[in-house]
C-alpha cells in the first residue's frame, strides 16, 4: 500500500523548525507531543531540541514556553521575535502545541527579522469541532460514512474500531495544526449497532480517544435518544421521568470512568425519523437538559441539534416552508437551555445548498448557546468530485450580521462544527484538494473573522511546500487559479439565484431539476412557464422573511432589495425578471451555466499545467477528477438550461446551443 | 405461519370432480398425477376414482383416456359428453392432465346436459413459458427476486436451492392448471453465483426440475454468455472458437445427464452491461446458433432475447432512437438463427410500459423463430400494489396483425413467455388479484386469440368459488368491475397517450415526469411549453414508423391517423392538438387523470363491498393495498397535472384542482 498522503504535514513544512535549535520549557503530555515534533523535525533537518533542564535561552532561535500568563487561556500563545530569537509563550501545554504549529505555519518567516509587538494569539470560538457521520456497521444504503465521498471510517472498520490507530493519530495532528480541538466520531443517525457504543463499546470509543488525545482533540459521542429504552430496557424515554434521568447520569459515569476528558454528547432528536422529545409531549429544551444535568457534573456538554422539520410535508401544500422551521421550533425556547447545552444550528435554513440565507435563528437566542454547523463534506458541492472550496462561503456566513451589528462568528457562543469530509482515502478527502476546506474550517473556526483566503494560502504553503519546487510562483498562482473562485463556479453551473436543490434525489450528485420538486422534502422551486422561485416574503409569502431582524427582514422582503444570489429563494419572479446585474433571471440562468462549464475547462487546464510540479499520485487523482468534474459541470449546464428553455421558451441571447 | 394462498386450486373447484365416479386409462408418471388429483378430489368429497383395469366405463361419470388420437399432439385432448358421461382423451399423459383440469375448470358443468359436438383442445403455442427473475444471492440493489414485488424466491433461499420443494410443486400444480408448459428458474441478468448453476450446481437446478415435472412443466436455465471464461476459464467466448463450441457443448452434456427433459437456455446478451457476441465481433446469430448447436442433441432450445440497445444514450442526441434499436439489430439476421434457436422479443420496442405500440420486429424476421416476452410481474404497472389486470393489454398485443393479415400470436412461434410475478408471498404474487394476471397469461398462450374476459372469468370462478358463498351474483359481478377496467384506469392515472416512462428513475414505483428526461436511457417525452411527444415519424422524425409494415406504417406516420392512445409515442404535438376524442391533447391529461383517481375509489368501495364474501385475509391483504393505490393514484394525477399545467399555462376547462 502506498504511504498516506502527509496533508497539510508534509516533513518538508518543518524544514525552518527542523534546521534550528528550539528549547521547550513545560511539563504534560501535550509538552511531549510538542517535544516530538520538534525533536523530529531536528532529526530530520540537523537542528537541535533541548528540555528545560538547561538554564539560558539566549543559546536558541526558539523558546517554547509554557508559563503563567495572564489572558490567554488554555489554548492561546504569544509569538515574539526579538534579539534573533523567537518565543513561544503558553499558560498551558496545548496553547504550547498550537504556538508550535504557528510557527510550523509561519516556515522561514518565524525566524527572519524582527516583530515590533507581541503578538497574542487565541482562538476566538472555544468548541471547535468536526462531527463525522461515520457508521460503525456499513449502512445498507448510506454506505459506511453517510455523505462521505472519501472511502470508509477512519475510525471502525470490520464492525469495531480500528486495531491500529496511527492515522487516527496521524489525523488528530492534522487537526491541530488547523485549529481543530473536538471530534465526535459516529453518524448523529444512530443505528442499532452505534447505540451501543455508549455503554458496552464505550472502551472502542476510549481507544480512539485516546489516539486523538495528544493532539489537544476531546472525544465526543452521538447518541440516540432512545437509548434508555434500546439499551436500558426502560418503558419510556421521557426526559422527565426519573428512572430516565437516572438511567443518563449512570450511563454518563460509566462514560466518564473509561474516558475522563470525553467532550460530551451529539443528538439529532425528532429529526428525519430519530427518536425525540415530542413523543413524550416534552419540548427539546427537556430533552436537551435531560443530557446536560447528566453530564454537568463532569464539564461535558451536549450539541443538541436544530434540524428539526417536517420530512414528510406535502408539495401541493404551499403554506408549509421548510426553512422556516427551525426558527419556529426553538426560539420559543431561548432561555431554557442548561448552560453545558448547545444548541447546534445548521448555517441555512434548508440543508447545505450551495447558497442559503444564513439561518434566522443564529441571532434569534440570545439566552442559548449556539453552534454553527457547516458542512466540509462536500454532499451538494460536488461530492470531492469537484473541486469547491467553501472558504468563501463559511467566510461569508461567519460575517454576516443578523441583527446589523454582531457577526455570526461572535454568535457562535457554543463552537463552530463542520461536518467531517474525512475517510480512510489515500488523500483523506478523496480529491486532494478538498483537503482545503477542512484545514480552511478549521483556521476560520480559530478565527471567524479571517480572511479565508489567507488559510488558502497556508494550506497550499504547507501541503504544496512550493519552495522546494522549481517555480513557486507558478504552483501557488495555479492552485489559487484552480481553488479561489471554484465555490462561486460550482454555484454558477448549478442550481441559480439560491433556488437549491436540483438534484437527483436520495445521493444528491448530479442535476434533476424537478428531482424534488414533487417530493416530500420541503425544498421545491416552483418554476412554471411563466417564472420560479420561492415565495417568502410576509406580504404575499411564507413569512420566513419576516423571521430575520432588521435590516434584513427589510432587504430579504423585496425583490427590489435582496440580493441576486438570493432572489429565488426568497421570492417568485417571471423570467424576465431583470436582476440588478442588469440581466434578466433566465439570460443569467444560461449565461452562468455556459460560463461555469468555461471556468471548469480552464481550471482543468490549470491543474493540468501543474503536472510538473505536484506529487504525481496526488496530480494523478486530481487530474482524473477534473474529468468528472467538467462531465458533471457540462450535465449540470445542458439539463438546467435545457428545462429553463422548454420552459420558458425564451432563446438565449447570445444563441448558444441549447438541447 | 398460515398456509399459503390456494390461489385458483382451492379444494372447492374441485368438488364437482370430487362426488362423481371417475376412470382413469393409461400410465407415466404425469398419468399419476392425473390419479392424485382425482382421488384426492374424491377423497375430500366422497367420488370414487378406478384406473383401467377394471372393465367398462358405463359406471362412470367421468372416463380419462389416453389412447392414440390423431392430431393432438402431446397436449391436446378431446371432451365429450355423452348419455350421461364425460369422456376425455387425450395422445399423450400431458394432454389428460391438461384435459382432467378443463373438467376442473368446467365445474358441474362438467357434468351437465349433453355438448353436441366432441371439443378439441390444443395449445396453439407449444411452449408456454414463465421467466423468472430470481437470483440466488440476493443482490445489494435488486433484491433477490429482480423486479419481485411478492416476497423472496420460490426456489432459491439462504443461497441455495430451497431443501423443501412442496411449493414448488404446488407452483408447478398452479401452472398446469393455466397451462403453462416451461419455467426458467433464474434471472436473464447472471451474476457470479448464479452462473455456477450451469455447471457444479446443476444438481439444485436438477432438484427443481423434479419437482415441476409431474405437472408438465420442463425447466429452463438463464446462462451468461461469458460462461467459458466465467466458469471454464478460456481466455474467450467467443462464439466461432472451437474451445468456447466444445465447452458448451460439454457443459450441456453434462446439464442433461442431470435434467434429462432440460428445456434450454435463456440469454440476455449485449443488453443492459451483460456480455455478448459483439465483444468478438460476432453476430447475435452466432452467439445463439452456438447453444444452439450444443442444445441441439438433446432437443433442447436456445432464448435469445432480443432487448439489445443502448442504455448510455445521450439525451441531447435526438437522432438515436432506442424504439429502433431491436428491429435494426435483428431483422438483417433473419433466416441465420438454427431451427431450435428462438429469438425472444418485448411485445413492445421499449420495456413494458402501461402502453406501446407491438414491436415492429414481431412480423418481420419469417425465417426466425420468435417468442413473444410479456411482463406479468408488474415493475411498470402498479408493482402488485396497484390492480392492473393485464388481460386486455396482452390480448390487444396477441390480436395485432403485423401485416394487417397474421396475428402476433400465430407469429409466436417460439412461444409465449412472461416475466414472473410470482414469489413466496403467502398469496404468491402480493397483491391477491395480481395472480390473475398469471392465471390470464397462461391461459392466452394456450389460445392467443380466446377473450381474456373468459380467462378472467374462469379465474374468479375457481379463486373466489363464489357459489359457496353467500351471493355468487354479487362476488362476481364485484370482483369483474375492480379487474375489467383495472388496465385502462392504471393507464389513465399514469402516463398520458403512449409517451410513457414517467416513473421514478431505479426503482419505477410512482411518478416522475422528468425522472428519465435527461438520463442515459433512451426514454424521452421532450415535454416544453408547447407541446410533447417524440417523433418517430419516417418524414419528420427518427423514423422508427417506417419499420412497420403497411397499413402500420402509414397509420403510424400521420398524426391524423395514429391512434389517440399512441400519439404521443409516434408524434410530437402541440397542447393544444385535438385528438379523435374530440378532447385536446391537454384537456386528455387532466380528464384521463381525475378519471383515473376516481375509478381507483369506485374500485376500493367496490373491494370494501366485498368482505362478507371472500376469505379475510385475502380481503384484508387487498384493502392494504388499495389504500396504497389511491394514496399513488393521487400523486400521480397531481404530479402529472401539475406538470403540465405549470408547463402548458392551459387551465382545466373543468376548473378542477391543479397545484
Amino acid at each position: 500500500m502506498p504511504s498516506v498522503d502527509p496533508a497539510w504535514l508534509p516533513p518538508g513544512a518543518f524544514r525552518a523548525l527542523g534546521t534550528r535549535r528550539t528549547l521547550i520549557r513545560g511539563s504534560g503530555p501535550l509538552v511531549e507531543t510538542v517535544h516530538g515534533e520538534v525533536a523530529e523535525a531536528c532529526a530530520r533537518f540537523g537542528g537541535r531540541v533541548v528540555r528545560d533542564s538547561e538554564p539560558g535561552a539566549a543559546a536558541y532561535d526558539l523558546v517554547l514556553d509554557v508559563r503563567d500568563s495572564d489572558g490567554l487561556g488554555d489554548e492561546g500563545f504569544t509569538y515574539a521575535r526579538e534579539g534573533g530569537r523567537a518565543t513561544v509563550t503558553a499558560s498551558a501545554p496545548a496553547g504550547l502545541l498550537y504556538g508550535l504549529l504557528h510557527v510550523v505555519r509561519l516556515g522561514e518567516d518565524a525566524f527572519r527579522g524582527e516583530r515590533r509587538a507581541r503578538e497574542t494569539h487565541r482562538p476566538a470560538v472555544a468548541l471547535r469541532m468536526v462531527d463525522h457521520w461515520d457508521n460503525v456497521a456499513v449502512h445498507p444504503v448510506m454506505g459506511q460514512v453517510e455523505r462521505g465521498y472519501a472511502g470508509g471510517s477512519l475510525f471502525w472498520a470490520d464492525g469495531r474500531a480500528r486495531g491500529d490507530l496511527a492515522r487516527v493519530r496521524a489525523y488528530g495532528r492534522l487537526l491541530a495544526a488547523c485549529g481543530i480541538n473536538a471530534v465526535a466520531v459516529n453518524n448523529v443517525n444512530v443505528h442499532e449497532t452505534e447505540a451501543r457504543l455508549l455503554t458496552d463499546r464505550i472502551g472502542e470509543v476510549a481507544d480512539i480517544a485516546g489516539a486523538l488525545r495528544p493532539y489537544g482533540v476531546r472525544t465526543h459521542l452521538s447518541v440516540t435518544f432512545a437509548a434508555p429504552m434500546v439499551l436500558g430496557g426502560l418503558p419510556t424515554a421521557d426526559p422527565l421521568d426519573a428512572s430516565v434521568r437516572a438511567w443518563w447520569a449512570e450511563a454518563t459515569a460509566r462514560v466518564y470512568e473509561a474516558i475522563d476528558d470525553f467532550g460530551g454528547f451529539v443528538v439529532k432528536a425528532d429529526s428525519e425519523g430519530q427518536p425525540g422529545p415530542f413523543a413524550y409531549g416534552r419540548s427539546h429544551a427537556d430533552g436537551a437538559d435531560m443530557l446536560a444535568a447528566a453530564l454537568e457534573p463532569y464539564g461535558g456538554t451536549v450539541h443538541w441539534r436544530a434540524f428539526v422539520y417536517d420530512h414528510r410535508q406535502d408539495w401541493r401544500d404551499r403554506t408549509t416552508d421548510r426553512a422556516r422551521a427551525a426558527y419556529d421550533h426553538f426560539t420559543p425556547l431561548d432561555g431554557e437551555f442548561a448552560a453545558n447545552a448547545v444548541l447546534q444550528v445548521k448555517h441555512g435554513p434548508l440543508d447545505f445548498q450551495v447558497r442559503e440565507p444564513v439561518s434566522p435563528l443564529i441571532g434569534a437566542m440570545p439566552g442559548t448557546r449556539l453552534a454553527v454547523e457547516v458542512q466540509a463534506t462536500q454532499e451538494y458541492t460536488g461530492q470531492q468530485r469537484h473541486v469547491c472550496w467553501l472558504g468563501p462561503m463559511w467566510s461569508e456566513v461567519l460575517r454576516f450580521r443578523p441583527d446589523g451589528e454582531t457577526e455570526v462568528g461572535a454568535l457562535a457562543r457554543g463552537g463552530l462544527v463542520a461536518v467531517s469530509n474525512v475517510g480512510d482515502d489515500l488523500f483523506w478527502t478523496g480529491h486532494p484538494l478538498a483537503q482545503a476546506n477542512l484545514y480552511t474550517f478549521g483556521r476560520l473556526a480559530w478565527q471567524p473573522d479571517a480572511d479565508p483566503g489567507i488559510a488558502l494560502d497556508e494550506w497550499i504553503r504547507l501541503t504544496f511546500v512550493p519552495e522546494e519546487t522549481p517555480d513557486p510562483v507558478r504552483l501557488r498562482d495555479g492552485l489559487h487559479a484552480v481553488l479561489d473562485g471554484s465555490w462561486r463556479t460550482y454555484e454558477k453551473y448549478t442550481a441559480p439565484l439560491g433556488v437549491g436543490f436540483m438534484v437527483q434525489p436520495g445521493h444528491h450528485y448530479g442535476p434533476s431539476v424537478d428531482g424534488y420538486e414533487y417530493s416530500p422534502w420541503g425544498t421545491y422551486h416552483f418554476a412554471d412557464r411563466d417564472g420560479i422561485g420561492v415565495d417568502r416574503s410576509a406580504a404575499t409569502g411564507t413569512g420566513y422573511a419576516a423571521q430575520y431582524a432588521k435590516p434584513w427582514s427589510e432587504v430579504y422582503e423585496s425583490p427590489g432589495t435582496c440580493p441576486d444570489e438570493l432572489l429565488l429563494f426568497f421570492h417568485h419572479v417571471s423570467y424576465d425578471h431583470v436582476l440588478h446585474s442588469g440581466k434578466t433571471v433566465i439570460q443569467h440562468i444560461y449565461d452562468t451555466h455556459f460560463e461555469g462549464v468555461a471556468e471548469v475547462e480552464e481550471a482543468r487546464e490549470v491543474w493540468a499545467s501543474l503536472a510538473d510540479l505536484v506529487d504525481p499520485a496526488r496530480h494523478a487523482r486530481g487530474a482524473e477528477r477534473y474529468e468528472e468534474q467538467l462531465r458533471s459541470a457540462r450535465e449540470w449546464r445542458d439539463q438546467v438550461n435545457s428545462y429553463f428553455f422548454r420552459k420558458s421558451g425564451v432563446p438565449d441571447a447570445h444563441g448558444r446551443r441549447i438541447y
